[in-house]
């Protein structure tokens, strides 16, 4: 079950209130709502699309501009050939199976967790045992099983149950079909029987052009476009490495059954990284002094294999001493990624980094962390930080041949020993006729101990025998005048290698959601006026001005201000509806806007207003300027609230409760 | 043919030239390059993705900051019913054709054009006719014909053909498959009779989840998502109108053959405002006066109708006022996309605003006037400004039901004579039975003109006859005691009707390619030295610092440098390759870099450093808090290099020259 959540003020989290708050607000809204909705498809509103931009433009600012990542844009369409390179058109899938009454369709590995499950607890009321609150689990779906049978299970079997649940991720398809027949699951709904799994692939396909020969799919991830690009990116940055690409973009999957709103969808935000780096030399950071100290929770791979959830407290400095962390590269990445969440506002004590057990990782990494994010849904994987190796690069170089390494001049030519054959060309095609290249290639690719085997044999017996499959007897002799065999040195002085890569990528509307959490509390004895105290660079509007009442002497102020705002690139809504001010305030609370400005009667007179913030309801009084001023450090992220209230008097005049709209 | 172009220092333009350096400095290159590429799909590197970034960034502020217009994000992902109802399904096709023996497709009209065109051009040179120039087309395609026989035509063939080419885009498949049969018009290449046209659909399609009884498709424009959820933006909206909602996304179009580069793709960034606005009280806009001294030039319908282009450069006051623009919004409008051209840095001397021929708007235009850009491609629309009336409000809210409707009440209510009919419903049912519910429906669909006149025969007859097909022979009697018809006084209190939509509709990539051709010239002297010259708001990278040498002495200031433009947000990058200033600051020209800082052995002596401008190569010299500021304020917009150079003294120190690299 999820764990017990508590707001930013110590209260009980009640996700039904955020999520209510959040569709009347507009923050999301079910797509196509009014034709009846798409499942695992969702529209963000203006409060929404706004605080989406503010976390883009803050990782933007966080990783691209302050270490001069390659940004680049590509295609979201993607040829089959790419892909299947890749490997997404044979692995990207999950197992299906249908009722065929029905034509319901289930996700069988989930399909079989959630039927042990509810089995297990069966047995344990049989059994009279205290139904304990399971454990937090982040892979935990929502419940289709809802009459649980209490039935008493044998022990042999209950632990057998407990077994498979332990490795549900690792099933392929025809192995869940086994367990299925083996401990008869069926439709919960209605008893059917499933037909067997077959795989999904979770791409959206389709055709581009007119002629049906080109079938490509929506891309799955943004980083198979940067991979491609590398050529060029390495020529674009000068042929420096290390180097980063970074990318922002929509990705699609198409979910068997989507589940836990904006949590799984089938049309997200990412934005991801590809650093690339010389896996010779322990994968080092230039910049990884700067954030040794960075603090972090960590829950290892070991850890886990014990059944535990215990996490290491350490910094990313110790943690790579000792090894718990790969390499200075992972390293780094992983604190950025945290303070790259502490600066959106997410609340630090629901972030930790969890490693990737090994039958977890996609088929393509070495080593991966996820920053998981602590919400009411349990432990969210929100950024994935993926050692990929030379995978990616290397299968595509295979694949088209296009030379997708580094070569770089080597500091100290380096000096190889090696036996190096010699045919004399002239001799040896007359004697071997059409069989001359293949002999040829024979020859060159053997090995080093080979060679040096057959040089004694050529001085022996003045000819050397070796295998050539489908060249005679597949025994072919050469004599010595064809050929000769020495050992010389070869100096090599450039240098080439795949680099690997360390992938941080980034799941915007999972850390989107979590954040929305991590940022709702209601106030003090009203338990209806929903908070949310996003931090006010990436609040959606960051300022609210309230003139007192509709009074046309108000409305040259509010142009005013509005105009100054505008010019200082602060967004800001004016609200001059008939309510009470406390009322509008409270409205824009929900909204998550951080300042509000009142103009007053004093204002008319002396052209000074009032500035409140969002979270304490404290008001401070000041001109034009100063306000101005204030609001712009504050935005920017110069200083807090407590500085403002320190350097303007405070203001305590208008009400702020609650009155009639 | 293309116009003849000029670039900013009036030399002549070399498209070849620009486009080889934008590909090989990545500002764009094609997807999937290295897997063969794949037409129509273009991928943006790290100029290209930061220029695009930067003009919306500015669209932004322009548009959606500055009127409070509520931005939504939807998806791009839409089922199929949506598309149906909005006419795509039907009308958003193309027609192909394909030639049998090679399976090589058309796009019937371009065909039909291409063959007819060559064999006019053939006719004038069998006549001995000078081939004359082409006149400027803004849909002119790139020619497939190449090998033109020289046939003399009667004279009224050429006639014929004339007119048809003068309707080409009028025609449907059927109608162009008439013209390929009547003037034998084949396959260029090799002479083969091709199919007839069949309609291509222009959406990508797929499926949506596992049951593939969801069809789906990539949506072609982000307006849909926008009327679809209407409703709920006029609620977050406080029921206010007039208001606009934006979208920023990527829209899809899968192009029969794509041709002419970024400007005809199959993945697109599209910016979209749709403005709803009352249609009663002739579609004013609040903010008009404002503009209504901008000055655009505009080609209207008529002109082009009698085969001109005579532009008037009027303001849009004027132009409203005399009517030649409908409405002060569609005026608005034309005006705040003119300002945004001009601010990110399109020439004024290469923009016009086209009003749509009847016969060339889309399916749900009333009116539609496109700003063009002039390019080496001849004038390209690059922002739709279209009246979309009520149209799809009325077809959604018609399919689904939805209250796609503004409802507000009268300042004074509305007092309506009116015939009414009252029923007598006790006795009705007993009467007629069965047929009771059709009765009463034609009794109330019944007009006002025929209530009156059964009025008088209910007094003189006692009775009325209704026409009520289905029941019995049609005719029913209705006896006056179970009817009385009277004039009566209805009052309403509230009005209710469908807002019609102004959409202005930014293909971003066609103004990204369009301000780099006007951006783009060649130093005097050194045609091998291209220089884009955009504004510094929204140039790729706003600084480059180029330390005098790789002396160690320099690295601390390189740091220094680097340190204090991020924490301004101004984005920079180092040279610090052996390559002469010269050199260095070519290769910056060429990205667009509008502003070098160098640094010398006097900066180490006295922390000085030069500022150089792109555009005039002119240097000044500033401490480095004169020399950030001045950046802060060129990169905002604050100044001009002009003020800067007035302000800060000349320097005159490094060579301008290009070393060796």
């Amino acid at each position: 079950m999820a764990p017990e959540m508590t707001t930013l003020k110590g209260k009980a989290f009640d996700r039904a209130s955020l999520e209510s708050l959040m569709r009347r607000r507009m923050f999301y809204t079910p797509s196509f709502d009014i034709y009846g909705g798409v499942s695992g498809l969702y529209d963000y509103g203006p409060p929404g699309s706004a605080l989406t931009n503010n976390i883009i433009d803050v990782w933007r600012k966080h990783f691209v501009l302050r270490e001069n990542m390659l940004e680049v844009d590509c295609t979201m369409l993607t040829p089959h050939d790419v892909l299947k390179t890749s490997g997404h058109v044979d692995k990207f899938a999950d197992w299906m199976c249908k009722d065929p009454k029905t034509g319901e369709i289930f996700r069988a590995d989930h399909l079989v967790e959630e039927v042990l499950e509810a089995r297990i607890k069966g047995d344990k009321e049989a059994r009279g045992e205290k139904v304990e609150v399971e454990e937090e689990d982040p892979k935990k779906k929502k419940k289709k099983v809802k009459n649980i049978a209490v039935v008493k299970l044998d022990d042999a079997v209950r632990d057998e149950y407990k077994e498979v649940l332990n490795k549900i991720d690792n099933y392929n398809g025809e192995e869940l079909g086994r367990l299925m027949k083996e401990y008869d699951i069926r439709n919960p709904a209605n008893n059917s029987e499933l037909t067997p799994p077959v795989a999904f692939n979770l791409m959206f396909q389709t055709s581009i052009g007119p002629s049906s020969n080109l079938p490509g799919y929506l891309r799955p991830e943004t980083a198979q476009g940067q991979f491609l690009n590398f050529a060029k990116l390495l020529e674009f940055n000068q042929q420096q490495m290390p180097f980063a690409s970074a990318s922002i973009g929509k990705s699609f999957r198409n979910e068997i059954s989507p589940r836990q709103g904006l949590l799984r969808v089938r049309e997200f935000l990412m934005a991801e990284i590809e650093h690339f780096v010389d896996p010779s030399g322990g994968k080092k950071h230039p910049y990884f002094d700067e954030v040794k100290d960075v603090e972090l929770e960590l829950l290892n791979r070991d850890v886990q294999l014990s059944g535990k959830a215990d996490v290491d407290t350490t910094t990313i400095g110790k943690a790579v001493e000792t090894g718990l962390v790969d390499n200075e590269t992972l390293g780094y990445f992983l604190a950025r990624i945290q303070l790259f969440l502490l600066k959106i506002g997410v609340d630090p004590k629901k972030i930790r980094f969890r490693q990737h057990m090994a039958n977890e990782m996609a088929h393509y990494a070495a080593d991966c962390w996820d920053a998981e994010l602590l919400t009411s849904y349990g432990w969210i994987e929100c950024v994935g930080c993926a050692d990929r190796s030379a995978y990616d690069l290397s299968v595509h170089m295979k694949k088209t041949g296009a030379p997708l390494v580094v070569r770089e001049p080597r500091k100290e030519p380096l000096k190889i020993e090696e036996w190096q054959c010699d045919l004399d060309k002239k001799k040896f095609g007359p004697k071997f006729k059409k069989d001359g290249k293949t002999v040829e290639a024979a020859i060159e690719s053997l090995s080093q101990d080979i060679r040096e085997k057959l040089s004694l044999d050529l001085q022996k017996d003045g000819k050397i025998t070796i295998d050539v499959p489908g060249v005679g007897d597949g025994k072919v002799e050469v004599p010595k005048e064809l050929i000769t065999i020495e050992k010389r040195t070869r100096v090599e002085n450039v240098r080439e290698y795949t680099p690997n890569v360390i992938e941080p990528s980034f799941g915007i509307g999972r850390i989107f959601y979590a954040l929305c959490e991590h940022s709702y509390w209601t106030r003090e004895q009203d338990e209806a006026r929903g908070v949310l105290s996003f931090p006010p660079t990436v609040a959606p509007t960051k300022v609210l001005i309230v003139p007192l009442s509709s009074h046309g002497d108000f409305k040259p102020f509010v142009r005013k201000l509005t105009n100054k705002l505008q010019d200082a690139g602060v967004s800001n809504r004016v609200d001059d509806s008939g309510a009470s001010i406390g009322k509008r305030y409270s409205r824009n609370d929900e909204l998550g806007t951080p300042l509000g400005i009142t103009i007053d009667f004093q204002s008319v007179k002396d052209n000074t207003f009032t500035l409140r913030d969002r979270d304490s309801t404290e008001q401070v009084r000041g001109s034009l300027d100063e306000i101005v001023a204030a609001i712009s450090s504050l935005v920017e992220g110069r200083e807090k609230w407590a500085d403002i209230s320190k350097r303007l008097p405070k203001f305590e005049g208008q009400e702020e409760g609650v009155g009639p709209s």
